[in-house]
């Protein structure tokens, strides 16, 4: 039987870098971590842009895992290359295979802490469902935009995504390492249990499932002219209601919330997400029953059926 | 006599664009901002960075203008370039001559509103005195700081930087607009009293004069090995004492302030300035008796006598 192996990214953008310290204070203090005797691979997913201080050199390399970006010419394309070798190393048929990856991410939005699941895989969503019921992390359940593809976790039988925020982009903060290091324990002790199958999961998971991300307001030229209104900023995961106050236009007008659903906005103001014209995103809130089909799935990769 | 002109420059640093949407809203309806009859020219300082969403293309533009950075071949410093042009189209005997100069920027640390001045000038200091009676902002001067030089409003007659914060990079955000228009608005108020000598001076003026910067920890290979200790974070303006907590490293060691003097810290953590090697400044807060020749500096050139 192969022995486990946990895949723990952090800089997977070069300017995120608090997870990127906790794995350095992990080094030189070897106890710092409880990973309950499971092994760990740590890695910069993105040393070049962290080394230039910036989210990427080429592509944002959490959009890097899909066949077209690792066939693009490397010279033009670090990410794409980057994300290839990845996979080579570490992937589950890789040279130093992993089954689970954890990606360590930070927002300059005020998400707190909250875990990303991309699709609706079986193991992702019971290891999701043990740390919500451990931590009550928010479950941010990412899917079926066409426009948003190639993120590191879905080259994995088994992947999340931990978001923290609101931290600014290349800056250290004491809560958001501890906070780091907190989630990775917590992960780490529940794959432990999974190993020993001495595990409870929930009856019921919370989902705050992706609807859409919309823009900014612009002009006809295609400048931003609006920004988020006082009222919505900072106020992530707080529902809206109908009427309700999204951004102030340069001409004075509001432009307000006009769905029928109470839709939950994470990411707000992420300022990486500009460039991608997004200006927050929509989420329903959703209550499922756990399937024993996850558990399932989570069991047999980590005990390696 | 000539009329005076008060040149106002939103985005020296192309990420900083808060003063920039307020020039676009001012645009948009022109009774936004009462300059109280004073002609005035707004500008983006370094339009090329704001297109690109960073703070400069090749070098800080508040840092190039200086006369070695006029010089350098244009293809590989395009802020030298810009500099020299912003003098020759708008200094003192510039194209179109404005006297006096307001540049607006944005932090990420916690600095609240303040005045940036730079060296000691008279007029300057009148000017900053004016807006410290009306709303009560710290002035930070500038000043013996041989590795920081080349500031944008040393190249006028009288010029204040206006720093508001904390906002992260690239963001806007409707309390730092607000803030922007209130103190642009103060200032144009003053001048317009400079004008038709209604003019209150204060007797003293607070001033946190700046002492020296400090790096973040290093290892030996130069790498950054400590981070500002939470007690810190965005304890902007608040005076240290002996033995306060300043960073943690990464072997686990507190390190300390060790001086005497209770220094006050200012931006502390700005993400600008970490290329900068500066974690932190500390300045000493003064009382200085006003002094008449500040008052006939101002009016002086307010006057165009």
């Amino acid at each position: 039987m192969m022995q486990l192996q946990v895949l723990l990214v952090a800089g997977t953008h070069g300017n995120e870098i608090n997870g990127i310290w906790l794995f350095d204070e992990w080094e030189k203090s070897s106890f710092l971590i409880n990973t309950h005797g499971i092994k760990t691979c740590k890695i910069i997913g993105n040393p070049e842009a962290k080394k230039a201080g910036t989210r990427y050199i080429h592509n944002d390399l959490n959009r890097s895992f899909k066949e077209e970006s690792y066939l693009t010419n490397s010279l033009s394309n670090f990410e794409g290359t980057r994300a290839n070798e990845l996979v080579k190393l570490y992937g589950a048929s890789g040279k130093n295979p992993c089954q689970i990856v954890l990606d360590f991410h930070t927002t300059t939005a005020a998400m707190g802490s909250c875990l990303v699941v991309y699709g609706r895989r079986n193991a992702d969503l019971a290891l999701a469902s043990l740390i919500q019921n451990k931590l009550g992390l928010p479950i941010y359940l990412h899917e079926s935009d066409q426009r948003e593809t190639g993120f590191l976790v879905e080259s994995w039988p088994c992947g999340l995504v931990i978001e923290i925020g609101p931290i600014g982009q290349g800056l250290l903060n004491s809560e958001i390492i501890l906070q780091t290091k907190l989630i990775l324990e917590s992960v780490m002790e529940q794959i432990h249990q999974v190993k020993n199958l001495n595990l409870f999961f929930p009856d019921k998971l919370i989902v705050h499932r992706h609807i859409k991300s919309i823009d900014f307001p612009r002009d006809e030229e295609g400048n931003i002219d609006g920004y988020v209104h006082p009222l919505r900023q900072s106020k992530d995961w707080q529902p809206l209601k109908k009427n309700d106050e999204l951004f102030c236009k340069l001409n004075g007008e509001l432009i307000r919330f006009e769905e029928d659903e109470p839709y939950i906005p994470v990411f707000i103001n992420e300022a990486a997400y500009v460039e991608k014209n997004i200006s927050m995103s929509f989420t329903k809130k959703e209550l499922w029953d756990f399937r024993k089909q996850w558990r399932q799935s989570l069991i047999d990769l980590v005990r390696q059926k």
